[in-house]
Order: structure tokens, then sequence, then C-alpha cells
């Protein structure tokens, strides 16, 4: 950590600064330059994170140098890492094909839906069954009706399932039906539920959040690595962005961020990164030519009758075809489609 | 809701639009221009928002005429509402001052920080007892300890209280302690922990997210009103912005805009919304000029030794300082600020 | 153009409204909702684009439902177009690899780069003569003396050259040297100069702003077409956002969307783009992945001895393996890398 | 400035940034961490602004420990400058209040709302006579005929004269005529227009670009500053946001954060930053409450036959109004508006 100090820090308050970070028991390293005074502060700054050191009198600025996660990084654990979703494989060269519709809506619907995808090639099933609304008069999901009907389909397909979790108190409920659980973009950082099913023994599917940097999203996973779950799997679906032909900006340059960042296995949702079905095909393929380790696409074969987000999903025949092309990409950059 | 049909939509597809609509229980009103057909949908749009109209087969792009919140919105409630913060009254004219440290730190750093804003014209004291941190290695904070120091201060000095919560199972645990409850701007769409807060009777302060449009914020009060909560005071406390200098963009111009769509109080939180302290006091007084019904300050009085966030709190006698600014701006603009 | 009132609207309002229409030289077609009155306005739209009809007294809200350009969209030119730069196509299947430093520093800095990318299989050498520097203090560039040294080189290869164009006073002169010419993503919506290179015969390559949105993009294409020089690429450099890890956003769903509303070529840039040279190939795959027309990619054989940009450069190695590897992605999508 | 050095930098490479560093003409200062080595660069940093520092190899980032600009900077001038505009004198205390339509569009308009502005208590006068729009279609302003206009309009009224150049060819021509000239939001990185106008002996009036943070709005003011013309003031008028709500993101907490930068003076445009007629006047009062040297508003007195933006023009007896409340607010914050 560097400490820049005011350019009219007075010695007294030079002095103070060096006091204060051997108080909280760092060695501080003076280097007086021609214009600016700064303190190098030598130790592990992590345990500096949360001190307010910008509060110093004479302070200017703090420059952190070193990443505040430690779990999640790749100078922790140099090598990739591969998460198991109950035989499938996430990362390390493996692509996790995860597709399937928005909510889970009926059994007929789901049964429909998986068979396609199966065919197609997907490896994992997924379908909302507890739906975050903005709002409140919007249909919330099926609950555990849903989920039994995700588990049953999953089950007769062959097809491990994925589904999110927005309560604290239903992720126990979650972990019984699900291979992985979901969380949400909306809740990236919502600790207490990070928390909670860093506590399970379930990979878990993380979004970014729509305003998260890569730094906040590595930190998110590291709640859930923290509380002893290592098996997370990242997920860009997008971020804010200013012009709004596309419902978020897909940052397909997060994926070799975080991968010369961490050793976890991070995957691409063009579905919500765009929310305009002519643009998801582009995007998959985007996202595994980046180095993705598996795709997120929403499909659904009555689009117009679905529950929820409808207008984003690809009709099967499309999501065939969109699979046959990221095979091709696959292969051009060594990845296994199994 | 105006359905915009492909440029080369089919007779067919035109008429099968029609028959949707009509199936969906609304109306459908037809005009044939000369590049483009549009389709009006006469109804309550709000029933349909969850629908996909855009996966219909011919529809190019639908857009919504109404507003998709009905208790938040100035058309059902046209005069400013008044929330009533144990005594304390938010809007209408009556500017609520709420400030105190991030984190209820000590009973000693509690009291003489509640001394002074008391001192300087708060009404509010605020608190973290409870704290989201991005770092799952960083202070947690005091949790019901934390709660029971914040009540007694405020008991002593005749300030309501208010303090965040972030867990649903804990929602019951902080009403039966503070006079208001505050929701994170990072919780702001934890739909789960909205309909929590809806349930109890206290005002709840609800922080607009960092990516969250104006209309994502007046859905997000929408939750809590649907569920019998009436006393939603909103909080503009900054967005994410592509220039570092700040912590965030402080989007004062959502106060009118707010003020326009809405009878909900709003105030400004300074603090959060730029991280500078030397730009705290004259953004709030930009708040209060552009109509803001109350400022939220973060104050400490040992500001390198806060547990979070010290280095975006004011020192006390800065506070007084800009509280008087803030008077004559109130005054300027005929608020109240008792 | 669909025009939403307010809904107060009077029934005088109402009739205003429809006589401003008439007026204007349209028809307007009313539909009561019954929530709002809507008028649809029926003929071309594009002559209303600047008349501010928001201004109508009862107008809630204007509605576009036309794309503001013409010549740029797909629908005046349903085949994709391709752009002849003295012999190297870009569009329609091919791809333009244009590659060399940020600035021409001198003869043998440029030979030496040129030999490498052309071994490597660039088509195109870029080197800036004239730079835009947000410093004044900066190197600005060698101007004409930069421009022989440019053509030389490029001869000497076999390579069509293009560099950047900032003035109108000299959009001739470097019309004289270069095969095509760029204008910078701070100039794309410099009219004047969008003006002066649209009069010239030149090939022009329009880097996108890094506040555009793709209609913005379009719209600056528009003007040069408008001028009768029908030969524009565009480009996609990375827009502005919020997380500083990488300089620009890469948006890599412009691709397929422009690809979607105009038949204009687009390359990507992913020098510019992420700023990061380990990011650079895994984008640069990504773009071609996604449907680009070429790819931009900023070369230099001693980076830290660079005028400017050094630190986004990439080494010539590295370029080649960068090309080895879009040659396969580029054949898994179709598209002639010569 | 600081170059962090990479976490396994070879000893090696660590003499070779030493040695890089003083063949720059600086001392290096080294620092060992116990996870990062870090290397203090002490001279004058801003001669190395433009060389490529990171490329050095075994340098992972480098940090900036002073600002970019010299004469813009409040060290090099820790007074607050005023501009003085034809007798009309902006920063200080002394508001310049700006107001106007957005195009001159004849002699008679121009007139009847210069005696309304005047009346209201502008005292300067604004119309734009060359116009930059986005559209080639559309009316691009009356050039010098134009200008003749508003010249003889604000010589009538007693009100100095303020409009638009986008043409490097015609600065001088503009100069003629106007008392101040503006540089819009698209042109300011049009380094090139920039020094043109650092030329002139006139104010120049330099609004922030839509995705400018605050350092580059400061490097173009320096621009014109190093040519020479000290006369530099700076508005702020809103930047690009996620929320189409307002047209722009109006950054009020530019205007205090500017002020702690630099000793140039800053007025706020809250027309183009919000685009909403209801918005202009609480954000006006935002502006002047946080400390802005003036306010630029647009007044039409026929905003639906305006040529250009006329849907955020305010009607005169509205602007009347509003400057009205301005006067409040500047008074209670000690300014003066003669």
């Amino acid at each position: 950590m560097i400490l820049v100090l005011d350019s009219d820090a007075t010695e007294e308050q030079i002095q103070g600064v060096l006091a204060r970070v051997e108080a909280l028991g760092m060695q501080a390293h003076l280097s007086r330059g021609t214009y600016r005074t700064i303190v190098g502060v030598i130790g592990d700054e992590r345990k500096l994170q949360e001190t307010p050191l910008e509060a110093i009198p004479g302070v200017a600025r703090v420059i952190a140098v070193m990443d505040p996660y430690k779990l999640a990084s790749r100078e922790a654990h140099p090598q990739p890492s591969v998460v198991n979703v109950s035989g499938v494989k996430i990362g390390g060269g493996n692509l996790g094909m995860i597709a399937g519709p928005c909510a889970v809506e009926s059994a007929e619907r789901m049964e429909s839906i998986a068979k396609a995808v199966k065919a197609a090639g997907a490896n994992i099933l997924r379908g909302g069954a507890c739906k975050p609304r903005t709002s409140p008069y919007a249909v919330q999901g099926h609950g555990e009706e849903g989920l039994k009907i995700l588990r049953d389909t999953g089950d007769r397909h062959g097809l491990p399932i994925v589904t999110e979790v927005m309560d604290p108190r239903k992720v126990e409920l979650v972990a019984e039906y699900a291979d992985m659980i979901q969380i949400g973009a909306r809740n990236m950082q919502n600790f207490v539920l990070l928390t909670e099913v860093g506590r399970t023994k379930k990979p878990v599917l993380l979004k970014r959040g729509m305003s998260a940097t890569i730094k906040d999203l590595l930190m998110s996973a590291e709640y859930i690595l923290s509380q002893g779950n290592p098996d997370v799997v990242l997920c860009e679906r997008g971020v804010k962005g200013f012009d709004s032909f596309t419902r978020n900006l897909y940052d397909v340059a997060a994926v070799p961020a975080i991968k010369g960042l961490s050793h976890l296995p991070i995957i691409v949702d063009p579905s919500h990164a765009t929310g305009k079905p002519d643009l998801i095909g582009p995007c998959a393929l985007a996202g595994v030519a980046a180095g993705a380790d598996g795709v997120h696409i929403e499909v659904h074969d009555r689009p117009d009758e679905a529950l929820s987000d409808g207008e984003q999903a690809l009709l099967p025949e499309r999501y065939a075809e969109v699979m046959r092309q990221i095979r091709r990409v696959a292969e051009a950059v060594g990845k296994a489609m199994v």
C-alpha cells in the first residue's frame, strides 16, 4: 500500500503518518520526492483494507498494490480450477453449456425444452423456480413445485440442474434439489446470501452485478470461498451502459481479464447481456473465442407465451444452430465441447 | 402500450398480433403508416408488463406509455407524502437531517458524535450495527449490541434512530430497536428483503442502487408500499460513473425528477455520493436547493480510527458549519429546518 | 413517429397537436386509450427529426420508429458493402487486418515493424503522423514527414496505408499520401471534419467515439456518405465504462448489432478497447467470432521507447501468434483471411 | 510517479527499471515490500506523462501522483480567476448568467428573446450561428448572417454575446463578432480547434465533453491556456449516464471538485444536462448552491417552432421565475448577482 501525502504536509504530519502505520503493525518506508512525499507500507496490506488511512492528517491518497481477494486469486491457486457439477466439468478446457427457460412454467414446457437443448448439446439444464421480478405484481415463480419439475426433467434427460436462490432462508431447500445454485446479478453483493451458499457443498454460479467491477465480482466470490465452498463459477452477463440498443453492455474482455487474475472458471450469458435474440449467437461465439469456460443461453419453444423474458429466448432450432457454430469456434481455440 | 411492427410484417402477422392483444384482454388499435405499422394497446398496460410481447411474430418493439408503478406514482397520490419518524417529519416542506457514524463502534464514540450532531441541528441519528462489507474479512458490525447502543444514545438525545438491515431474518429484530429501517444501495433490488420491511410498520429509508434507474428505484419502493407499508423515504446517494475522481456520480437531477413522478419524500446522501469530505458540503447544499426533503451525512469525531468509511466522514465542527449553510439555502427555497 | 400526449391533455390541446402535425406535411392518426391518448404520425419522420415536437402543448413524449440515417441503413442497401482500400477488400467475407505503431517515429522503426506485420499476415499498415494528444505538452507527431515515411514503407512492403487526420485544413494533404483516412474516436462528432473527408474519394476508417451510441456512430457515417463518399469502414474501439481495470469497455455486441442495422463493414480495435496487451489477443478473437470484418492492432518492436501508447502495443512475435489464432477462428466462422 | 513492479520481477528487471528511470533524467527510489517492490520516481513527472513506462519489462503499473495540467491548476494560481467578458465578470463571486436560444433563427426572434432575458437579469446573450447537428440533413445554422444578428441584438440590449465555433478556419471570423467563443461538448477534445481559440484574445466557454473526466476537461483547458489565452470559463453540462430519463447525467459535484483543483471559473448548463424543462430550474439552483460561477440556460419564446432543441428551452416567463429563485440561493451562498 502506498500513501501519497498532501503536497503541503508538515513534518509533524509526516511523522504522524509513520507512527500510525507502525502502530497498525506494518513497516513504513518514507520517500521524499521533489513535489510529493510518499510512504510505502510494507506488510500484508489486506489487513488495512478497511482502515480509513485517508483520514490520517496529511494523507492525500491511498493506493492499494495488492488484490483484495486471496482465495479467488491466481497467486493463491496458479492452476485453473475445474468445477464438477454432478459429473459435468466446467473449466480447464471443459465447457459448461447451460440452457433452459427463464422460468419453470410447467412440466410439459420443461420437458420439451429439455429434450431440445439436450439434443443440441447442452449439458446443464436451467430454469427459475424463484424469480427476482422488478415488479411486485409480476409472477414470482412456482417455488418448490418448480424445483421438483426441474429436478425430474433433469433426471429424465441426464442433465444436472441449476436454479437461482434469492432468500437465505431457502438456500437449504434449493440445495436439496439443485446440482448448482445460482446467485443472480441483483444479489451479487447480497453478502448474507453469499455467506449462506458458501456454507453448502453445492457448486455456485455467481453472476456479475450490473455495476460490479471485476474486483467486486471476485470479492463476492471470495465471500463464498471463505465459507469453505471452493466450487464457484463466475458469469459475465453484461453491465450497465449508456446505449439502450442492447439491454446491457456485454463485457467480453472481462473473460480474459478474470482469467489473468483468478483461477475460477468463467462463463458468459449472452441472453441477459444483449436481450436481443439476433445478438445472442454472435456474442456466444465471441465469449468462447475470448476463452470462456461455458455459455448460458435461455431457450424457450413458445417465447411469446413465456412467463418472463421470452423476448430474449432463443427458439430450440436456433439454439441448435448456435451450438453447431460454438462447436467450431471451441475447436479453433482448443476447447472440448462434449 | 404501443407495438411497433417489423417493417416487413406480413398481413398474417399483423392479424396475429391483433388477435394476441385481444386474447390478453386488451383492445388493439391498428395504425398503418407509410413506413411502419403500429398497434396501440388500449387498457391497463401494467397487466402486460411481464408478457413478452416482443416475442410475438411481427413485433419489432414494445413501447410502454404508462409508468409501471402505481402506489408510488404521483397520479395515485397527488399531494407529497410526509413520513413521520417517531415525531420527526420528512417531506412536505420538512427536512429530515440524518447524521451519525458509518458504524456503531462503542457507546462512548456514539455518545460524543450524537451530542455533536444534535447540537448542529440533526434530527435523526444514524449508525450501522450490521454492515454490508465488500470484503468477507472486514469487520461486520456489532449486531444487536450495536442496536442497543444506538437506541440508548438516540433516547438520551431525543433523536429517533435509523439503521440498516441486510438479512430478512433480522428485520423483526431491527424493527424492535429502530425508528426507521434502512435498505442499503446494494440491496435495493433484494426483493425478499423489500417484502419483509414492507410487512413492518416502520418507516423505511430506501437508498438508490448504484446502477438503478429512477424507474427501478420507484419499483423497489412499490414493493414496500404494496405490502401495506406507506412510509418510504427515498435516498439519492450517487450512481456508477466513469470518472473515479468521485466515489460515485451524484445525480442531483434525480431529486426534481422523482418529485415529478412520485409523492414520496426524497433525501440526498452526499457522503456516499462523493466519498470526499470537501465535496460533501457543496453537494448537500445542491441537494436542498434542488428540492430534497433532507440530507444524510456521515459524521465521525475520530475519522482515522473509524471502523469503516472514515475517509468520507465529516468532523463534527465541519458538520456544524455545513448545517449553518444548509439552513440558509433551505430558507432561500422555502423549506423549514427545525 | 408516435406522440404520446399528457395524461391530462385537453381536447383543445389534442386538436392543436393534430393541426400542427398536418401543418408539417404529415398525416396524424389519433388513438384514444383508456389512460393515454397517442397520435401516430404517418409520413417520412426523418423530415421531423429536428422539429421540437415535444414542445407542442399537450405532448408528453415523442417516440421515433424509423432509424434517423438513410444511406447507412441496411434497408437502403441490403447487401453488405465491400470497401476496397487500394486493392485490399474489407467486408463481405474479407478481413482487413490493420497493424502498425501508434505513431510514425522514424523510417527505421517503421521499416522493421512493417516487415514484421506483413510477415504475420497484416494487409494494411497504420501509423500516426498527426496525433491527438490529451496533453498540449506531448509530442504531436511528425506531420508531412511522417506521412512520407509511412507512404514509402507501405509501398516497399506492398501494404496500403491508413493514417489519422484531425484538421479539416489537412484533409487534402493526408489524402495525397494515404490509401485510407482515419477519423479518431475524439473526432467522431467533429462534423466539419466528417464533411471534409466525405468530399474526398478515399476510404474512411471511422472510429466510434467513447460515448457514442450505435445510432450516433451510424449518423456520423451518414455525414460522410451524404457528401458522396460511399467507402466508410466503422471501427469499434471501446466505450467509456465504470471499471478502470480496462482502458475502455469493449462493446463486441456492437459488431452484430451494426451488421443488423447497416451494410457498412465494421472492424474491431482491441488495442484501444482494452489498453492491456494480455487482453488484445482474446478480444481480437472475440471480434472476429462475432462477425467483424477486420482487426486493428497496434504493434511496436520497442514498446518501452514508443512515443505514445507503447504500453498497449503488441510485440511483433506476439502479434504473429495472435494472427495465427485469428486465422483459425476466422475459418471457423467462414471468413477468408488472405 | 510510482512504478509498482510485477510480483515476480527478477533482480535484473528491477535494475533495468532503475537504469531506465535514471536515463530519463529522474531519480529512482527503490522500496522492497513483503509482497511487492515499488519504485518512486523523483522529479517532475509531467515530463514522463507520455513515456510508456508500463512497457518496461518488470513494471506492472504506473501511478501518477501529480496532476497532468499546470496552468489550469490551483497550485499554479491559488486565487480564483475572474474572466471579464466585455465588462461582465465571471468568477470570484460574480455570476455569469448566460441565456438565449439554441440557434439564432431571425432578427425578430432574437430581439424578443434578448429583451426578455435581459429583463430577467441575464448578463450575456447566447445563440448559435454554426450548429453541430448529429444529422447531416438538419439545419446547420445561419453562419455569418446569424453572427451579425446576434451582435446587433447584443449591442442593442447591452449584452455581450457568446456563440459556438466548430471549424478552425472560422475562429477568426467568429472572434470578430463574439465577445466570448464557445467550444461545444463534442469538440472538447478537438485539439486543433482548442489551439486556434487559444491563439485569440477572446474569453472561451469550454463545455465538458459527454464522456470527459474532470481531468480531461482541465487538460483541454490547458491546451487553450498554453497558447497564451488565460480567459477560460469551464461549463458542466452533463455526462453520459445509463438512465435515459434525463438527456445527460448532471454532475453537480464537478463544480466543487474543479474549484478544488483549478482556479478557473466554472458555470453550469442545466438545459443540456437534463433536457427537460421541469428540471432546469431545480438544477440551476443546485449548481449555484454548489458554488458555480454562473448559469447557462436556453430560452425560447416559441419553443415548438424552434429550429433545434426547442423541447429543452424555457419560456421567458419561466426563465424570469427561475432567475428570481437563483437570486435568493445566490445570496444564501454569498454570491453577487448583478
